[in-house]
């Protein structure tokens, strides 16, 4: 039982919940809550730690392949990231995707992408990660001044669907748009100056959405890329959608699509 | 110029911040930031309050009609509730909707409302008002437990909406939804039992949207008002949408459907 918050291991997971650079120096990052620990695949969780109020109530519902470490209740509020910690907190270790790995995930040239121009609401990613499960998205691309995946507010609005969704980020993403055009990839760019509506774009073939930041758009140089540019016809005086909103509006489209 | 945090008018506002009763006893709510200020409609501006600093960079962009106070800096950053306060805030008086002028706004039955039971986040809900405006919607039926619309945080997520879409708090969300089924709107619950797609149904006439709560979905009640129950598909290990997301594929769908 770990009963201060001097601890060395404490002190290290803290770093972990607060710091990007210490996620990635040991390639691990934090998932809380019964809900998304159920998720966490049996070879990605690293280490376990709970209160004994939690491990007695839940036992039966923890990973078997980890034995859990115990920390007081105190302890545990120290390290969580949420206000009212259910008492269960675990290592995992982070996925490594590459490009290639994305690109042959979508077969037959049915590949869905979503490429994110510098998103920064921690929010709006994890939800574009949920919603892009359900969509049937196949891969996430991200420009490398985005939010950080493995903050804690993103895991948690993913619901665990940062365990199943390939992504990477990308140095420039300009050369990565022409990689995937290379590849007949159809590159959509979600722009309020878009001449077509979206729906009137076809996305049964290899499909990926450009989506910008969320107070500026999509940088220029990254909409220039762009096959084709398409708007969301907006009413009333709305001058922008949020980008997670966007976004599922075309994924869905596309989904919708695809059923037929 | 007001330069204790002490200052009566402080306090009230401090309280307007924080307090749902305290808005609703005044019948105002605060708006932050220049970009929500010049959408507040000219007969709906009670008080404005600014820094010095701000004052010099932004009159101009002020609203005419009423004099700004001014406060420093450090009562500023008390009366605000954002973290980096850009040194403009509004109390401005609430709009009274009833159902009837809700139900009005829709013409030749091509009324599009959302009735949202029991919605709980902030940021869910000013999302869900900003894309329902973007995509048409004319009204917003809210239970009377759902998150207040004045909350600081809904305001901020609206962009807006919040002065240009009606709304009503309703008692009873089940006698409210047969008063729209009386008037011929169709009412369809976003249901995950939904037999169903919600693309293949029609929706040039009159319609409205059940959305349920983000954990717990519909009230079973609720739910069994609605005409037709409808689901989203999902793909994947998802188990369900962001409520706002949800909510916006249905509106997106119907808006897409009336511009054919």
């Amino acid at each position: 039982m770990i009963t201060s918050t001097s601890n060395q291991r404490i002190k290290e997971i803290v770093q972990l919940q607060k710091k990007n650079r210490a996620r990635n120096t040991e390639g691990v990052f934090i998932v809380e809550g019964i809900r998304m620990v159920r998720e966490i695949p049996e070879d990605k969780l690293k280490a376990l730690y709970v209160t004994e109020e939690f491990y007695k109530k839940h036992k039966a519902e923890l990973p078997g392949n980890v034995k859990p470490e115990f920390v007081t209740p105190t302890v545990f509020s120290y390290i969580a990231d949420t206000k009212t910690p259910q008492g269960v907190l675990a290592i995992v270790w982070q996925n490594k995707y590459t490009l290639a790995d994305i690109l042959k995930k979508g077969t037959e040239k049915k590949e869905m992408l979503l490429v994110l121009d510098n998103l920064q609401d921690p929010g709006n990613l994890g939800t574009i990660f949920r919603t892009a499960e359900a969509a049937g998205v196949t891969g996430i691309i991200l420009s490398k001044d985005s939010v950080d995946i493995y903050n804690p507010k993103v895991i948690r609005s993913t619901m665990g669907a940062i365990f199943r969704m390939p992504f990477v980020y990308v140095e420039k993403l300009t050369d990565t748009i022409e990689e995937l055009k290379a590849h007949q990839i159809q590159v959509y760019a979600a722009h309020l100056e878009g001449k077509n509506a979206y729906d009137e774009e076809c996305y049964l073939n290899g499909t990926a959405y450009l989506i910008g930041n969320e107070g500026n758009g999509l940088r220029q140089e990254v909409a220039d890329c762009a096959d084709t540019w398409i708007r969301i016809p907006m009413l009333g005086q709305a001058e922008s959608l949020n980008a997670a909103v966007a976004a599922s509006i075309l994924m869905f489209e596309a989904a919708r699509q695809r059923r037929k």
